[in-house]
């Protein structure tokens, strides 16, 4: 019998239903939950509908998103969120404590273990040898709710490391050039699992830095065996006991494999505005840059902070860069506070910014108009930083400093001085104060602010829909474009007001054309190509066109945690068979499509398009479990109704 | 020949116009500026419409205000601001180099030198004995073009210090004292003047925050002497040599005396929603908080900061508080990271917030609905926090940080603590390389954002105003009730778009109902009662009126800002000789105003009351200069007309 995937031992460890065959619907027992702010309340307001007790996971709660507070609503959710996780069992990690996903890796992530988080880049837990994945809020409501959570099984790309980094080359190179090779198109149904001589030089938060940008390219998840490097980590935070060793049997057969030798990377960046448009940084002709921000959960961890400290020491900041620091969390802050490296960063002349998101998902430092922005973090969708026509570049935390430093995009190889040896700590600081435990009480009184309203329901879904194509878009739509972040995060809680900005940045008129349609009686209808819904996990971009009456997403092809969140809110992912079918439909176009017994179970689904006098057929890529929910309008009632 | 005031000394030796009797227009030489990236583009903008090459002050552009920067709008200002203040010879400090009024007593302020600055908290530079004032935009671009700043000579009362503080009790204390007795009505015209033997035991940061808070009561300035306590710190500051002693005379004579004895002093709160709406803490019963922040430029200094890091050194922040904590510059910043009181700061669990203005503008860190929030700053006015229903209550550090440890208001001195005792440095660590010198080339090129655009034009008044009463309030409206801040702050450099929120939460339809005004032909006027205009100098709350057709402010009083702001924008202020002529009046009401030169001459205008059917006279308080200015339309235009 051919040898196991580190992948797939755990998931076999965690199986309840269907079995390991990549392509079918299993469904695994959850260890461990995380929910983020900005897409936390609605799964606990989910989670209370399911009437259950207490969560049946060990379950954290963080605030690292909407900590500008711009607004009441902010604060409210926050509060909402405190007394949540108090009332039902659920660690709450206030608001500047960190960003989710490194204090995750930090303080709760153990190998073996599985995880789901309402967070698209919940796999930074992969560096630990955990099964961790990205889903939307309803589903980490079931999963804390102590349902099997269901995935199509994946197929595994073994990404094979060799050599070792060079100097000036980081863990963020290494992904950009796994980004380059896969691309942020075509992904879905797969993972990734990193082996090689080469990886046994990478710390775990150089791990980190890769198995998070796996979300960027749309797999499942992506993981690092559990090693020598995991147990020093663990044992830094004062959890060795949490180590075991896991590793891929040494015969293990995967789906593919790609090779990298780590000896031939360059520094690299990723051009606006996607994740996989890759250069070198030599490429990039030294052109003048205005904003460098070092931060995210991509890139701001301990070690990424004092190689910043150790680049800056003695040095300035170009006075024509606006160049801002964000500490990943609340451990990191307050070592580098104690060890000298902050007072290194402060006096380079850095911004301090608080230890959250931030600019990554656009709260906050949005550059100038037409700027050239260079970021650590993992996205660099147009408009994603508050300004629509800037030009965010990302790279690591090595090129930021030195493009910093010299005003210009800079390959740190060409610095004139060492790259600085940074050792991790034996052992890190450890104080959990800011991480409120449970208070388990039944009694707790739940504060709801006036933002913050019930899930919205959904009908099951009709025998026939009739509806109007609202809109009709190109490839590699992203969950920005669809639900807008930034400013208008604040509204998360409140389903009615955020539906309002509806793809606001792609057609401004959606939602009112949406709400006119309904009020005719008649459904919508949104038309895609490829890569539908790529990027953020926030299920609000299927919840709010749900509200506005959407009852089928057309399109060549639909990301995995999108197309998971549009299952829960009861709207049909259909795919085109011919592409002559998406060329032809046109916005605003009345369709007519069978929702009957016939068709779920063929899935196979007649469009008339009333308007054009023509008629096609589309396919659904779900399952027999997903059909039954789409049909029943959302897994909160297929849930309610005792489906599994 | 009676003994002067420290404050008519300063004035004597810049007098340029006009002699010095309290309640008459002085001209006065101004030596530096300062303005903030909030009201200094407009401030630019103007400037630069005076075609003028270089300015003729020492003159600082700080960038502090909008840094959340959640869109192009604020970067786009930033990026202007560096271009102008290159080009035309000023120094502009970076966002992250800190608060303008912390920075600037840290860097530039001098004893027996005269600043203005677009920013109502100006007088805080008085604590190092200079004569600093809060002006409009305008008044600071007309002095860097080398104009004489007017002024009415103001009445000046002694605040006479004996004693000295109480443990616990701090210099925030002091001015809530003052704020009590003076209240923030009445003022306009009054000058205070701090001297006794209780001054010694201040040092200059405490000074600070006295003087600062001056601008809650409406009083032209506060000022200190520069004495022993004014050398330390600006020896510490590497400066000594800008020091000099100055004092009033022994046998000066003032227009008021009021006495306060330190040793009574109990540490005190303003409750909501006034600065003067004042309690000891103790009286606050110990009612739970939500929310304490410590910041602003009343207590951000380094002391400040040393007496909360030694106050949280070991403890840890109730979990049901959000702490937050706002160094006030890069320097304090940088030297609390060195010494390791940043450490203690963030062990205990504070969230650490950009060394900017942020919460106390309302930009960031609106509170939850309805909570208690604990503040060191200085303006409590009603939803400036961003939170319309928040209680925001203002307090001393060492009254934040007692209750920010037990969850509940508490009076510091019933900590079981010692009070920490706080050296001051005997050198700072001096470092300006956030505070970009001008590179005065005339060729510098000006990048204007989209943002950006040229600051409105107005006509001369008209012989005679035909208008419709646009509103009518009552008592203290500030200019956050005109033009809020927070979130909106962003559009400042767009007039017309800004205009759009004027009075927004206070009768939102009021743009809209201006425009349609003048779309019929009749111009607008904005009916009040006492105090209008209080709080921040933003000459936005008279430029966003102009803009919108408003040709007069009828009141019972306004406050000195604001009334030369609307005097620089060409708005006519008239009082009200009888109160029954204001509760006549209804919104809605048309007018007809005579402005022709019988008016003007004798200060008296006849208000026909079409709709009533009515007449009744009100009176200017304007200076035949200031009816110039009026009558041209505004400042720009008398001085680009040759007026002086």
């Amino acid at each position: 019998m051919a040898g196991k995937s580190l992948m797939y031992k755990i998931l076999e460890d965690h199986l309840m239903e269907g079995e390991l065959k990549a392509g079918t619907d299993i469904g695994i027992k959850i260890d461990q939950t995380l929910t983020q702010d900005a897409l936390g309340t609605m799964a606990y307001l989910e989670f209370e509908a399911l009437g259950v007790e207490k969560v049946k996971t060990l379950s954290v709660s963080y605030v690292d998103h909407n900590t500008l507070q711009d607004g009441f609503e902010n604060a409210d959710d926050h509060k909402y969120l405190q007394d949540v996780a108090s009332k039902y069992g659920i660690y709450y990690s206030k608001a500047g404590n960190g960003i989710c996903h490194q204090v995750h890796v930090e303080r709760f992530a153990r190998p073996g273990q599985t995880l789901v988080g309402s967070d698209s880049h919940t796999p930074t837990s992969g560096s630990l040898g955990m099964f961790a994945m990205g889903v939307g809020g309803m589903d980490v409501a079931a999963s804390m709710a102590g349902h099997a959570f269901h995935l199509i099984c994946p197929r595994v790309i073994n990404i094979k490391l060799t050599g070792s980094l060079p100097a000036w080359c980081a863990a963020k190179d290494v992904v950009l050039k796994v980004l380059s090779i896969l691309t942020t198109k075509g992904n879905v149904g797969t993972a990734l699992e990193y082996t090689g001589e080469g990886i046994a030089s990478l710390t775990v938060p150089e791990r980190a830095t890769i198995t998070n940008m796996g979300a960027e390219m749309g797999v499942t998840t992506s993981i690092f065996p559990s090693d020598e490097r995991t147990r020093e980590f663990l044992k830094a935070q004062q959890r060795e006991d949490m180590w075991l060793p896991l590793a891929p049997d040494a015969d293990a057969v995967y789906d593919d494999v790609i090779e990298i030798n780590l000896d031939e990377l360059e520094p690299l960046v990723a051009c606006p505005h996607s994740p996989d448009n890759v250069k070198t940084v030599a490429e990039m002709n030294e052109i003048p840059v205005d904003q460098v921000l070092v931060g995210s959960c991509t890139n701001s961890s301990y070690r990424d902070l004092m190689v910043v400290a150790a680049m800056l020491k003695g040095r300035k900041i170009h006075p024509n860069v606006s160049f801002g620091v964000a500490p990943g969390s609340r451990q990191v802050l307050e070592m580098i506070s104690k060890n000298g490296a902050l007072a290194d960063i402060i006096s380079s002349g850095a911004r301090i910014l608080e230890s959250t998101c931030g600019f990554c998902v656009g709260c906050g430092q949005a550059p100038r108009s037409k700027s050239i922005s260079l970021r650590t973090n993992n996205r660099n969708y147009e408009g994603r930083s508050g300004t629509k026509d800037a030009q965010v570049h990302l790279v690591s935390a090595e090129t930021a400093v030195a493009s910093a430093l010299t005003g210009k995009f800079t390959d740190p190889r060409t610095l004139d001085f060492e790259k600085p040896n940074i050792t991790l700590p034996e052992v890190y600081d450890i104080d959990d104060s800011m991480i409120v435990k449970p208070a388990m009480d039944a009694q707790q009184e739940i504060l709801r602010g006036p933002n913050i309203g019930n899930p919205p329901s959904n009908e099951a879904m009709p025998e026939v829909v009739e509806a109007k194509v609202a809109i009709k878009v190109g490839d590699k739509i992203t969950t920005d474009h669809i639900m807008p972040a930034g400013p208008y995060l604040k509204f998360r809680s409140n389903v009615p007001k955020y539906s309002q900005y509806t793809f606001c940045h792609v057609k401004p008129d959606f939602a009112d054309t949406c709400k006119a349609n309904v009020a005719k009686g008649q459904f919508n209808i949104i038309v895609a190509h490829e890569s539908y819904g790529q990027g953020s996990s926030r299920e609000h971009a299927a919840l709010c066109p749900m509200y506005l009456g959407v009852k089928a997403v057309m399109a060549k092809s639909i990301e995995r945690i999108h197309m998971d969140n549009l299952v829960n809110f009861g709207i049909l992912p259909l795919f085109f068979t011919e592409d002559a079918d998406y060329e032809a439909l046109e916005c605003g176009d009345e369709l007519t499509i069978d929702m009957n017994d016939v068709a779920f179970t063929s899935g196979e689904f007649i469009v008339k398009n009333v308007t054009q006098g023509t008629s096609f057929s589309m396919k659904t890529p779900l399952n027999d479990r997903q059909k039954e929910i789409v049909r029943a309008g959302g897994k909160l009632n297929f849930l309610r109704a005792g489906g599994k």
